[in-house]
């Protein structure tokens, strides 16, 4: 299924008055604060989230699974749906693969139907934390950090795998999540496994074609309850570091501790110009996966203000890639996706409101209250008619979730697919 | 000090068009959704809540204290202060004593003073957690749960003469935060010392005015880090169902484990009409007593969210007695004060806008994609006219912050105090 | 397979010299001190725990799962499981079902077969979190909560069933661990579904045979995560007090927020004559479901002192029923069972070896040194001799785990089942 | 006040024979396994802890402080405390001052009563947290990270003087615990915090003498709620690099978020031959500062384990400086510390015990049940006659606190010092 820009236009039509209405207020009222309304609108036209493959299907949990219907079954419906996703937002014009899940057999045939949906192939995601069928050796007592040589040049040689597969899809990085770690104290040696992931890590990336990244997740715990071999970014950084200039640390802002302040970590990493990517999601308890913005939208309005400081300030950070990594155990995935682009830029937009030298100044100044003000300013403001005319200038829906909804876009998808299909990897 | 409506609106004309603009644009708009603005401005006016006296002086921590210049020496002084808070946001009509640092010596004179101010005086706070200079019983092993009589019995008598000088200002509810507890395990025992504060909550309860409620708060540690003996509110809800039914669990934000849903709290306790008390403030780590809403803003709106359900749905519950309970580290602390009463006016003011019938639809159709945009459209919604306008209609500022700081007001309390008072019980 | 006492004789006779050294040592040591040594040894002879049949084989997380070999395939096969772990420890004399996975097809059979390995059934389990092949209803938006009447009729009536097979069975107490709860703030309204959960309860509570117990189990998340219906003790309590005398709360050690000081909790219940039943395992960030005593040893020590305690002096709270919950993601699951009920067993002798007289008394003179030298004092001393004395003196291993790799159970399985079977339920 | 030799031999003689029982037992145990006894003990006679000379009167936390008799009013009073507690326990050699609260008026006096106490100069403290009466510029809006140049320099230079001030008594390290940071987001910059914060220490660094190392403490939280300078040993570590080769992190046991695994950071810095020093204490919930091992003796036995592997077979890493940093405040500050001393032996005797050849072989074998088996078997071995043995060894007290109460030591304190004597700094 793909959606014109036609239908969208249609659709819009009812909706356009009420949003003439919202933008102007909105314009005139910032146009007098001096913000250059007009920048912030380009940024967010331009603003593009990865989705990847394995969020297009219904998540679960250990305890179990309620299954979607009209599931992606293969990598082409996988496509077509954040072709929907990208032509209903506008910000969503990327694919974030994983292997083994998502081997294409026609490559060019891929390529082409990628093209001609608006979407490029981002980052692309090895899988060392499950044991594929077949296989020769077990992932279980460790892959990139295994004590054992065999796991590890078969996890090595994966990864490699994984790099090709993206490189004859034009995709320029990959991202590791290295699930590896313990269960038990004692169960195996922090120094062997540090030093052997250091040493897995520095082979890829010395395979890596020149022009790729490598982004290095850090996670302190989940799958393992005791233990994670990179648990923290001071650990991916100092991985990052030890492989070299094209290696950065992944920020995924569901892997960190209780109460973590994640907008510093960001902050200096971006000094360091070290911060790759980042992956979107929420979450109140642990790695929950929620939809982006659904539990702590201010916290991720205060990491946008320090990743727009960062694009403005730090030259030496890369760009990065951004990528939606959430679970949707109990919505539409499309539509959890929807409302998870929706919040990053709402999030986006309140930060690029902020005025950052007004800001300097009360700093200098120690006007720790003015200092608040200007942000809460900034967040509480309505930015939602910036983000739709962003969207529209991009010919994409005034309002995504109810286009969705109008174009009965999952029951088409039912009815081209069945029911009770299942997306692969899940 | 005291400041006159006069002053205030020859500060609030330069505002005012700017003001029409915004209102006019969301009152339109709102309407046009069939919201009942002029009942929500109506709430939003009557809606007041109390300041504690110890809040208008700099607070610290266990490292030390920056003091603050001009802070208020004596119970006139801080009454003024509270005064001048309610001149400018219309919303602090209320004080909350603590004793023993707040004893009145002429109550007629005190009671003139907070009457002229518009101020009320809400529940008053009794003190057990230090040594009083020349006290007979040490609190150090143990106050109302004390295993020793006498330091048991002292507790009782001052939570007593507490009530009795609460009386005499016209206050109608008493507050016991005990902060009891141990810092190592088995330094006390959990099952007597519950019994002993059961009893000694009995007594006070016992000797209330018949018009009097008892507010019982909770905490899971500080000043003891093992454990403390109303650590969470089943065992303040326990104990208030066995003082009886003008006994209540007053619920402190800052007083909960990383990660409770504190919503849900409210939620259950407004269902067993068991609410008695609301104390905001904010936090990232633990009892941080933060301005509120300067960190986890829609954590405050889903709270407002239960207790605006609450009050409509709830008959069961009686009204809240409603406080700030922060410590001001870093600012001035009427500033601060003024930015947290502004936040909690934001989120009621969002709250009063979730349209409850729809909302209870959309769950009813276990729509959860729609539950979510419900409660998102009226958090995103930029509220602050309608604050504006109820202050506004009481005779305050429209932008209070802006006017405490034309006003000098800080200066004018320094001229007229000098600079190295120390507010009593700092 | 099962071990007979002459097995298990002929391999303790290496260690019994061994053995008789370390026991003789410490008993005149703990005799010096005035310990009752034999009454020591009797209770923990009598010390029976619950095996879950799920735990009998590999678990593992969202990410997927490692299988062992030589797993359960059949509710007889779990009953010989458990066999072995008995014959092993002498205290895992009973097994607790979980229906749908365990329904009998013969129910005198398996009565026999657990009576011949000397099993009881304890407490059995239903399951409404996961949706059965063919269900009328999906448990996706709730089961015992569920505002939609079909589904919540069907958990009720599912957990009638679990009493009737359990009831057959011999088993007297039906545990409920209710999963529902919600992803999103919004989703569910709060106050009715703890109301409807009520109702659901007591009616389950209303059809138990007179001799049966309900316990209640609490947990603040997953799978569920932004609310649990039942997220705490407080919830629980407030439901078994709404069902009547023979509903209790059920506390599993990982269903806490961060830093809970559970064994508050389980002194506070055993007051109110309201804890029913505990599920052991151990976890350092959620639920982790690790070997009990893996990871908090302390803390475990600490929640049997309160035990301790309460069976000594709260005649009002039952007898209690204990389960190990845990899942085995990395190790044989049986060895893992092995491990965690001899933690069980360290943990209760260190805590029959406080001298409580002595505590109160240092608790009385505010000794809080004092206090903590004696629960330190239990703490560090090395009690295996005694547990080995209580699992000799009924015709247990000396070394259980050492046995059962002498024996080679494991391969012995394997053998009899094959290595790719898969426990029901897994 | 100072012990003798001879008081503590006589004291010891009532506990000799039982002392010999359970030595020999374990002796004869841990012979048979292989273990290098003698070794072990002269580790633990070896190993000294220093006392800071603020943990010698007693605590308190921003809600009060309750006093204790007969605290040292005066730098010499502060060394005869350490003093008391070396001849006990003979592991606490050193002494770690701050200032400007321990400023010496006669270095050579000092220095040879520290001597004739068998008492050296550990790493010394500066103190930016707080401002000093009459000084210059205040550090309310930072110190080492300070915008503001007057405060940075004032706080660079304070830190030079301690330099100076411990060259002249002996101390060859500074450990600088950065305070600063930030209780509301956007109050100040993190990148600007940082490169400050870096270039203060580069040149403290620059000045220390050549045989000096600096000590960089982490902290997540607290005094400031929003987020501090350096929060996490990533920043640390970095900061030590940014330094030279003299520059380490320092790791504080109560500075980590919740459920933190301490003991794989300690590894990652011992591999990178960078852990510099260790405050020992424990804590539940925050920075509590209790009695080490009151609490978590388990993690505590963990990070032993990984600093006994890292001494092993780590020589690129320098040795650690080691240091109690508690808080004392519901019991005699010196009893509390001998609590703390013996923790620390008792787990670091635990750790010694642990056969590393055995659990490399084990944890290559994927035998991750016999691992922990290894670790626990260390654990649970009553340990408590080895640190008598090394204790007496040095003739020291058979059991530390037995000796302090039967010497009366705090009735001698206060007869000497008067009860209301109040410890500078506190």
């Amino acid at each position: 299924m793909q959606l014109t820009k036609d239908q969208l236009q249609t659709i819009n039509q009812s909706g356009l008055s009420r949003h003439e209405t919202d933008f102007n207020y909105l314009l005139d009222k910032l146009l007098a604060n001096g913000t250059a309304v007009e920048d912030v609108i380009t940024r967010l036209a331009d603003f593009q989230v990865a989705i990847p493959s394995w969020a297009l299907g219904a998540g679960g949990t250990r305890f179990g699974r309620f299954s979607y219907h009209g599931e992606p079954a293969s990598l082409e419906q996988k496509l077509d749906d954040v072709g929907v996703l990208h032509a209903l937002t506008q910000t969503a014009g990327a694919v974030s693969l994983h292997i083994p899940w998502d081997i294409p057999t026609d490559y060019a045939a891929v390529r082409e139907r990628a093209d001609s949906l608006g979407l490029k192939f981002d980052a692309i995601n090895s899988n060392t934390f499950q044991d594929q069928h077949g296989a020769d050796h077990s992932y279980k007592h460790g892959s990139l950090s295994a004590g054992e040589e065999g796991a590890r040049r078969q996890a090595i040689e994966h990864n490699l795998e994984v790099v090709e597969i993206g490189r004859r899809l034009g995709s320029q990085s990959l991202t590791v999540w290295l699930a590896d770690g313990t269960n038990f104290p004692g169960q195996r040696n922090f120094q062997r496994n540090l030093l052997q992931t250091q040493d897995s890590l520095q082979q890829i990336y010395a395979a890596l074609p020149d022009d790729w990244k490598l982004y290095i997740e850090y996670k302190p715990y989940e799958p393992n309850f005791y233990s994670t071999v990179i648990q923290d970014w001071g650990t991916s950084l100092m991985l990052a570091n030890a492989c070299g200039d094209r290696a950065f640390t992944l920020v995924d802002l569901g892997h960190h501790l209780p109460n973590t302040n994640i907008e510093q970590i960001v902050a200096t990493l971006m000094l360091k110009g070290k911060l790759g990517g980042f992956h979107f999601n929420d979450s109140k308890y642990g790695d929950d996966d929620l939809t982006v913005g659904s539990t702590k939208p201010y916290a991720l309005f205060l990491i946008f203000n320090e990743l727009v400081y960062g694009m403005r300030n730090n030259p030496q950070n890369p760009d990065l890639a951004w990528m939606i990594d959430a679970s949707h155990n109990v919505k539409d995935p499309l539509e959890d996706l929807i409302q998870s682009l929706e919040a990053i830029q709402i999030a986006y937009a309140q930060a690029l409101l902020v005025d950052q030298e007004e800001l300097a100044r009360a700093q200098e100044a120690h006007d720790v209250v003015r200092c608040q003000e200007i942000l809460q300013d900034a967040y509480r403001t309505d930015v939602r008619p910036l983000v739709q005319r962003a969207r529209l200038s991009r010919g994409g829906a005034l309002n995504p979730l109810h286009a969705y909804r109008k174009l009965e876009v999952r029951n088409e998808l039912i009815r081209e697919r069945g029911k009770h299909t299942v997306a692969t990897g899940l």
